[in-house]
């Protein structure tokens, strides 16, 4: 389900299951950042000696050389990421032109809680065959700025505390979840947990959020 | 400076500046990771409506199959990345065969701490032109673990504890640093720091990891 793109989605205003996070469009751009992340995925799976590698580098240097010839300086183009294109398009969690994003799809619960359901694969790996903690710190600190929008509040991480409780399974799904616990003033408490498809917790974190906010360029 | 690929380097045997990631390497695999690097950032940066995307899509999904064509299972996979590659070539952080790793190199201090500068672009934003917290909490958890291999001992995280004391600028050199600060039987107590080149700490952690390894694919 979605929303009028104009209001901003909270629990008190948007149905249960509203995607908070920016589908992936049947736009060029999307579809080349989905084939760029098949790319750096297939990357580390492919065999270094049957593949053509050196012909793979040399068409992946054009295809770069190109979309630079027609990038604008980095200040015009922080403005039309910041003000034209969405605010949730381009973030390395659940950004669709983000090639570095898995993507995560993040939904919101009428209980007030955040959540999405995402399966690693390579790129994401730390210890072997499962994910790396730093991503799955990453993953969570991100689903947590979401659930604080959902309840109505918005802020920076101050502190981010995360405690692994097993390690976390490449190529299974995952659900990730968070939820705004608290809130006193300026000072926002939320926590959030990765879980296996039985419901084991590999992760979980408890962070405060303070509510401030870094200007968009303009 | 390299040292002996057959002995683990640590700070009582490597001298000061040991490098103790993969540098990247003039082999095709490495010149096309490198390449879906730069593909990734261009994306996000190249304009809209100039580029060709459409095109751009269609190369990257043609390359992703070739290279999907050629991909041996995942067990099979594992087992090769985990025996013969060398543990440190495919991770998020640091891996120069991952497109993911911007990739940050640290090299070994002999006073035992690690260290490494890095410079990050809009694959890693999350507030406007600034570092995603979790980018950072990524960075920081992987640079602790290599820190505690330069202290002779590894261990899987249990608790990562990060503070934002203000936010990490993108398109500037970076600093970030780890060091191994007490054991206590399988109880290891690492901290760590990202900084501006003017030495103001941007991000800080205190991480406790357990002395105990995923097992290795075979």
């Amino acid at each position: 389900m979605r929303v009028d793109p104009n209001v901003h989605p909270t629990v008190g205003n948007a149905p249960d299951g509203t995607i908070l996070t920016s589908a992936p469009q049947d736009t060029a751009v999307d579809r080349a950042a989905s084939a760029a992340r098949r790319v750096v995925d297939a990357l580390l799976r492919t065999d270094r000696n049957n593949a053509n590698l050196e012909r793979v580098a040399e068409e992946l240097d054009s295809i770069a050389a190109h979309l630079e010839e027609h990038a604008p300086e980095v200040q015009e183009r922080l403005i039309d990421m910041w003000h034209g294109e969405g605010v949730t398009r381009h973030d390395p969690v659940t950004g669709p032109e983000n090639a570095l994003a898995p993507p995560l799809v993040l939904a919101g619960r009428e209980d007030g809680s955040v959540e999405g359901v995402v399966t690693l694969t390579f790129p994401y790996q730390g210890p072997p065959g499962h994910v790396h903690g730093g991503v799955a710190a990453l993953l969570i600190d991100h689903t947590l700025g979401v659930a604080n929008a959902w309840a109505g509040r918005s802020g920076a991480t101050a502190q981010l505390n995360v405690r692994y409780h097993r390690p976390t399974p490449l190529f299974e799904p995952l659900t990730v979840t968070g939820r705004l616990v608290r809130q006193d003033g300026r000072k926002i408490d939320t926590v959030g947990e990765i879980k296996t498809a039985d419901g084991t917790v590999c992760v979980s974190v408890e962070a405060l959020f303070i509510d401030k906010t870094v200007p968009r360029p303009r």
